[in-house]
């Protein structure tokens, strides 16, 4: 289920993918953008960019070190959006004209079983134990735990080892603490960009790693079975440019089910990209966090555990958390599992600055350990209630006539809103989102995911259908007052993606 | 109530002081020590050292940082001691030749009331806001709670405000992330040693923050009124030595009350370190996380809080935490409180990595606004389990003719067991440590606290009678079988502190 539903318009980048580098404007001067030759019959194509997140500004507080503007500064706008929402929430009843968030990718559709469940009377024990200092890699009950969940839901051909576990609070903290102690400072992850934007602070504010985008293009090309396809050529690509400029590149960077695409990888896939990092000795992370929300039956997703053999098992780390698949992002949960006993010592020697409260641990093993409320109760549900809602937010967008990916897995929706860019530039992408949040609607702009194309933008659906309408609602209210240019937009055209998993609803 | 009962003793390195340098090994070939000059009638003094922790061994892991392989180290070696008493733990039952943990500054006397407290049914709280992503900073509701008990507890002049407070899961955490935003890798925090040891990894692993240790001196000179006193001459002359050495210190850390010494700084001490601080324009940090633990009735604790006015508030950082106090390390919870709003907001960012659960936080408010509890059942009776646990703890050494500080603050006894190293060297203080742990009891030495003086270990009185009895019966074993150093010992003899706060029990 891959779908790209895609109108002409008269603005020139939207998908015009690797042809279409006009209008690309960078917001930060010393990154570096660099155009890499194909085939003698193709354009160049503008394949990556390393990032530098520490140069985009001046230090400006007389108390802080240089990194601790630049920790501050991410706090002042990389957030404006969350914070603006934080401070004029909308509330049924007490602020019906407060902000609608279809920007933070939460799952706030099960909040009603979890408070039930959560709230049973086996969720608050207190002991000792539980109340000193832990094995900071987490308790052991919860280790065990942790490593039979994995094992089942990722389905591991053999039963996955509590000695592989370590526990933190959070993917955050698991991105700081790998970037860390795999990387010295300055040096680089690949990541395939459009990617979880928020990926970049968490390897560079404590670490000072630095990403560099590996750009997937909307427009499918040569051997491409969908838009934004992520190919070994790309990445071995991406890898030369880096290293020709002198960035050491240490790891790659997957997240499957992926954000904000959506897509999930093929057996097939996933071994291309584990055999090509094994080829350059690069580590690789691989980020899982949507595992169980894939709600699409049709979809098959393959965790990198289920693999028979992994090509390099000391270089792989898989993360996890509970924050999505059990919409629970305040409990601050998450896992590491890698095979690669330095790297579990090294993170959990960290994990003093990332632990979580025995308490929320004890808890986290009782719910983990509840496969029959998972099973027969939360997942169907949950799975229900996302495709309901993924239904309902994909009409909408079809019927304003807006090409949008769609999947089958995660909370969000890739949409294209090319169209409504009067230039195609990333300011007039940052304009129209402005439009949108002083319209009381929150989303996600594609440049917070380094997308290399602007107009693109995440629609988080996982929300209850009354915020969903009144949402939509809002963010149609700002396209049918925009420009002229969606209304003369011609009728959507379908752009087949091809491959096993894909077509194209209209 | 101050306290150093000393014996003289044939071993050389035992409370000689500031002409004691012989038998001072450093572990670290890279560490500086220097001597710095004094009056003219005084012997030249080791007054100061600029740590290096990373320069104590080389990289051995292919698949780690070469700071990864620091932060590797600081696990397999650092915690040694922990970890062999988490293998083989004392439990009365199951395990009654177990390790007993006479080491980690824990507080078990009130598990008791803690469960009973914690296990109420207002503790486990369910709802939507605390299952979503919180504010970084902490709830606003827990962090108006937070400045009202600090504001009651502190007894600031003015109510502390709710805005100048971050929440975070431990001070270790608050560590690692002031010595991120207020110092460039490679600066440097003034702390007068002996000090938490601990610190040392907080600022160093993320921050690459060193540590310039301000030796203090067992032997009270001058004009000093106890034993290992902070002057404001040592300060400077360890500032002026750091700054000669090209070292940039950006601030100075104090732990009040003190840990290890159990010392509670006079208001005008507290008066003097600021002005110096704010002389030289240095943040300082102030760890009163054994606030609440002051249980001698005659020793007055003076938050920083307390004052009037600071002399530099916008670099005046005070934290706290409720591992001590409420005796929960295990339960996360640590706070800032700034006035310096930059500070503040860059802590906050780094938040994202120390995050604590939403229903922590909601427990921790639930706790800190029952001040009945609090005020009628907790302090009461947990100042009198560690007053009675001090007082048996005490005792046994005075028993056994070991000098060692009484202050009334904290969970631990500062004695000196040089008399028991057959040389005055930090290996022999190891060795004895090991046969301490070889005997089933683990203990802090000195080293770890970066004492100058070998022979100093730290022993933690806070834990029930059945365990204490057989931990000091097993301190007693191991004493009783070292060399006729000890048997050939004169009685103790009294060197009695100047000051109103002291006196010398023997």
């Amino acid at each position: 289920m891959s779908t790209l539903c895609q109108k002409e318009t008269r603005t020139p980048a939207t998908c015009l993918g690797s042809g279409s580098t006009q209008g690309l404007h960078s917001s930060n001067g010393d990154d570096v953008e660099r155009e890499c030759s194909r085939k003698p019959d193709q354009k160049p194509l503008k394949c990556y960019r390393v990032g530098d997140p520490t140069a985009m500004f001046s230090p400006n507080s007389p108390h802080l070190s240089s990194r601790g503007s630049v920790i501050k500064w991410f706090w002042d706008s990389a957030e404006e959006g969350y914070r603006t929402y934080h401070m004029d929430e909308y509330d049924e009843d007490k602020n019906p004209n407060g902000i609608i968030n279809l920007g933070t990718s939460e799952n706030k559709l099960c909040f009603d079983l979890l408070t039930r469940r959560l709230s049973q009377s086996d969720m608050l024990w207190v002991e000792p134990s539980l109340l000193q200092y832990p094995d900071w890699r987490g308790h052991l009950f919860l280790r065990e735990e942790v490593a039979r969940f994995l094992s089942f839901y990722c389905k591991s051909p053999a039963p996955l080892k509590p000695e592989n576990v370590v526990v933190l609070n959070g993917c955050a903290s698991l991105f700081s603490a790998l970037a860390t102690v795999l990387c010295e400072a300055g040096e680089a992850f690949l990541i395939p960009a459009p990617y979880y934007g928020s990926i970049t602070q968490h390897v560079c504010l404590y670490g000072g790693v630095r990403l560099v985008c590996v750009y997937l293009d909307s427009e499918v090309t040569g051997l491409e079975t969908r838009p934004f396809q992520l190919t070994v050529e790309k990445l071995e690509m991406a890898l030369q440019g880096a290293n020709s400029e002198g960035v050491k590149v240490k790891g790659l960077i997957l997240i499957n089910p992926h954000n904000p695409l959506g897509d999930v990888y093929s057996l097939g896939e996933l071994q291309e990209y584990l055999d090509f990092a094994k080829r350059h000795e690069l580590h690789v992370i691989v980020d899982e966090i949507y595992l169980l929300s894939v709600f699409e039956k049709s979809v098959e997703f393959h965790s990198v555990l289920s693999l028979e053999r992994l090509p390099d098992s000391q270089r792989t780390h898989v993360m996890w958390a509970a924050s999505k698949d059990f919409g629970m992002s305040g409990i601050r949960f998450g896992t590491l599992y890698t095979e690669n006993r330095d790297v579990a010592t090294a993170v959990a020697s960290l994990c003093r600055y990332h632990s979580l409260s025995g308490l929320v641990q004890y808890q986290m093993a009782q719910l983990f350990r509840d496969r029959d409320w998972i099973n027969q109760v939360y997942l169907p549900e949950n799975h229900a209630r996302l495709k309901a809602a993924h239904t309902y937010v994909s009409e909408e967008l079809r019927a304003l006539g807006i090409p949008f990916l769609s999947r089958g897995a995660g909370f969000f929706i890739w949409a294209n809103l090319g169209k409504y860019l009067p230039e195609a530039t990333f300011e007039q992408e940052m304009l129209l989102w402005r439009r949108f949040l002083d319209n009381k609607v929150l989303l996600s702009f594609g440049k917070a995911f380094e997308c290399k194309e602007p107009g693109w933008f995440r629609l988080v659906f996982s929300d209850r259908m009354h915020r969903l309408r009144l949402g939509m609602q809002r963010v149609r209210q700002v396209l049918e007052s925009e420009s002229q240019v969606a209304a003369d937009a011609p009728s959507c055209q379908t752009q087949e993606p091809r491959g096993p998993r894909s077509h194209c609803e209209d």
